[in-house]
C-alpha cells in the first residue's frame, strides 16, 4: 500500500490509491489518526489518505485500511491474441479506449517473455506462440454485454493483425491463459543461467498515446545493448498495457550490472522524455532516488522532504527511502 | 478544483481527484513544481497532487492542470423515476450497485425539491409530479448494452414501487428531464419569501449502506424543526445518491439563521454518526473547521496544520481557512 502498488486488476479498477477510502495511521509522533470517514467521497481537509499511500513507509505506519469494494467479476472471459509485433497490441487497446470499452483487464507480453513462459514450465501450458501476446478479461453484469465486448475484441484483434484469438468462458482454459500471464515475474528468473545472475527489471509508465514510442524506444535500446553484450543478456518486455505500464527486464550476468542498470536508467529517462513516469506502481525506494529528482524537479522534492520533515522531523521511519532527509548539494532550499 | 469539488458526473467519472493527473503550482516559497508526468498511474514520490487538490487554496496557487479525459457518452438516455418515499429510490441505487452496472449518472430529489423545480419556471416542463424522483442517464459504446441497462433500470424501478419510469433518447426529452436536474440549485432561491430569507444546505455523504438512515433522519430533524419554527421553513432534499451525497436545504427567515442552521449541523453529525463525512463535495471552509475536527480529529487537524506550516511558515495562503493556523485551545501538539 505504501507505494500504491498495483497489477492486472488497476486498469479496472484503480490502484491502491483509488481503493483506498481510509487509513489509520500512528504518526512518528505516537499520535494515531484516521485520515477519512468511509463515505466514497470527501472533500473535508487535506488529503492524508493519498498523502501516506506512496509514502512508502517514510511518513506513518498503516495499522487499518478503510478499502472500496467492487462486486466480483460475472460472466468471466478470458482471451489472449497473438500479432506479429509489440505495436499492433498497442493498437488494439488505443482503439479499444477510443470506443469507450472497459475491459475487465489488459496484459501485453513480447515474444520473449512468452519464450521464458514457456521455457520456465510454470504455466499450465507450454506450448505459446513466442508472439507479442495480449492477454485479457472480460466481464460484465450481464452475459449480453459481456458478448458484445467478446465480439468487439474479436474484430479489433482482426482488424490489428493478430494471428490468432482465442477467447473462453470455460474455467479450465481461462486458468491456462491467465496462469501464463501470472507466472510471467517468476518465469524471467528460469531464464537464469547461472545462480549468481542478475534480474533488472524497468516500472515506466507513460500516456497511452506516447506508449508505443516508449516500447520502439526500448526495444531499440536492449537490442544494442544486447548486442554490444555478444547477446548474452535476456531482455524481455511485458506490459499493464491499460495504463501505459512497462516492465522491461533483463536478465544477466553479474558482471554486467553497470551496462544493464545504464540500459535501464536509458528506458527511464526515455519515459521522462515522452511524458511518463520513472515508476508506475514500485515505487521510488533507494534506486530511483535521482530518478524522481529529474521527474518532479528538485523543488519538487524538496516540497515533500518539507512535509516530511514536518511529520518526522527525528527521521525515525524509513530514512532516505524516496529521497535523501539531509537533501543533495545543491538542491536549494524553499 | 481546490476542493475536489464533484457533481453529478463524479459517480460514473470520479471526482476532481480523480480526474486531475497533475498540477502545475507555485508554492508560498515562490518556487513552482509539477506535480507529476502524464501517465494514467504512477508512484514517484509523495502525492502532492491529490495534497493540493482539496487544500481550499491553503497550499499552493495552481496555474496549469493535466486533466484525464474520457470518451464523450454513447447512446445517452436521460431516465426519471417517480417514488412514494425517497427511501425506495434510494434502494433502486443500492440494488443496482449490487448488480454490478454503472450508469453516467444518478440523482434523487424529493417531493418539495420537485415541487420548487415547478414553481421556480426554470426547468422546461414545469408538472412534474412532486414525489420523490430518481434521474439517471444511461450511456454505453453500443445502443445494445445501453438497452440492456435501460431495461434493468425499468425492472429495478418498477421491482421498488416507482408509479411512473419515463426514459428517453429524444434530444429534446432529454434536455427537459435534466434540466429540471440543472436547475435544482438555483430554483431553491425561488423559495424565498423575501430577499433577505436565508438559503443554507448540508453536503454530508455516508457510505451507500448508511443512506437511507441519513436520509430518514435528515427528514426528521427537518419536520420537528419545522414544525417548532411554525412551518415558516421551505425544506427540500437532492442528492448525488450513486456517491452517498445529499445537500439538505432549508430556505428560512434571516431570524431564524441560528436554528437553521443548528439542525444543519445535527445533520451534519447524524453523517459523522453513520461513518459519513460533514462534506462529500464543497470543502471545510469556515463554517466547517469545528466539524472537521470531529470528523478527523485534533490530531488529524493537527498533522494538516504541520503540512500546512511547513509549506507555508507564513501563513499568506488562504489563512484560517480549514483550520485554524494557530491551532484551538487544547489541540495537542504533535
Amino acid at each position: 500500500m505504501a507505494m500504491s502498488c498495483s497489477g492486472t486488476n488497476a486498469y479496472h479498477y484503480g490502484t491502491m490509491k483509488e481503493n483506498v477510502i481510509s487509513l489509520t495511521c500512528v504518526l512518528p509522533s505516537g499520535a494515531v489518526i484516521k485520515t477519512h470517514n468511509r463515505p466514497r467521497k470527501s472533500s473535508a481537509g487535506y488529503d492524508l489518505t493519498h498523502l501516506v499511500i506512496g509514502s512508502e513507509g517514510t511518513l506513518a505506519l498503516v495499522t487499518e485500511a478503510i478499502l472500496r469494494l467492487a462486486p466480483l467479476p460475472r460472466h468471466l472471459h478470458v482471451g489472449l491474441a497473438t500479432f506479429a509485433t509489440f505495436q499492433e497490441g498497442v493498437q488494439v487497446v488505443v482503439s479499444l479506449q477510443k470506443l469507450g470499452h472497459r475491459l475487465e483487464a489488459l496484459e501485453l507480453a513480447d515474444g520473449p517473455q512468452m519464450h521464458c513462459v514457456n521455457v520456465s514450465g510454470l504455466a499450465p501450458r507450454r506450448t505459446f506462440k513466442e508472439m507479442p501476446t495480449l492477454f485479457f478479461k472480460i466481464a460484465g453484469p450481464s452475459m449480453h454485454i459481456v458478448q458484445e465486448q467478446v465480439s468487439t475484441m474479436q474484430h479489433l484483434c482482426k482488424a490489428h493483425g493478430a494471428s490468432h484469438v482465442e477467447i473462453t468462458h470455460r474455467q479450465d482454459e481461462m486458468d491456462i491463459i491467465w496462469g501464463a500471464r501470472k507466472c510471467m515475474g517468476t518465469a524471467l528468473l528460469a531464464m537464469k543461467k547461472d545462480p549468481t545472475d542478475l534480474f533488472l527489471h524497468s516500472d515506466c509508465a507513460v500516456p497511452i498515446s506516447n506508449l508505443s514510442r516508449l516500447v520502439a524506444g526500448t526495444q531499440r535500446l536492449i537490442a544494442e545493448a544486447s548486442a554490444a553484450n555478444q547477446a548474452s543478456w535476456f531482455c524481455a518486455n511485458v506490459g499493464h498495457i491499460g495504463d501505459g505500464n512497462v516492465h522491461s527486464s533483463i536478465v544477466c550476468p553479474e558482471k554486467h550490472y553497470g551496462a544493464a542498470m545504464g540500459v535501464i536508467l536509458d528506458i527511464t529517462r526515455l519515459a521522462l522524455s515522452l511524458e511518463g513516469t520513472v515508476t508506475g506502481e514500485h515505487g521510488v525506494g533507494l534506486k530511483l532516488r535521482e530518478a524522481l529528482v529529474e521527474e518532479v524537479g528538485r523543488e519538487g522534492v524538496e516540497a515533500m522532504r518539507r512535509v516530511k520533515r514536518a511529520l518526522d522531523p527525528n527521521g525515525i521511519l524509513n530514512p532516505d527511502k524516496v529521497f535523501m532527509l539531509e537533501g543533495e548539494g545543491g538542491i536549494p532550499k524553499l
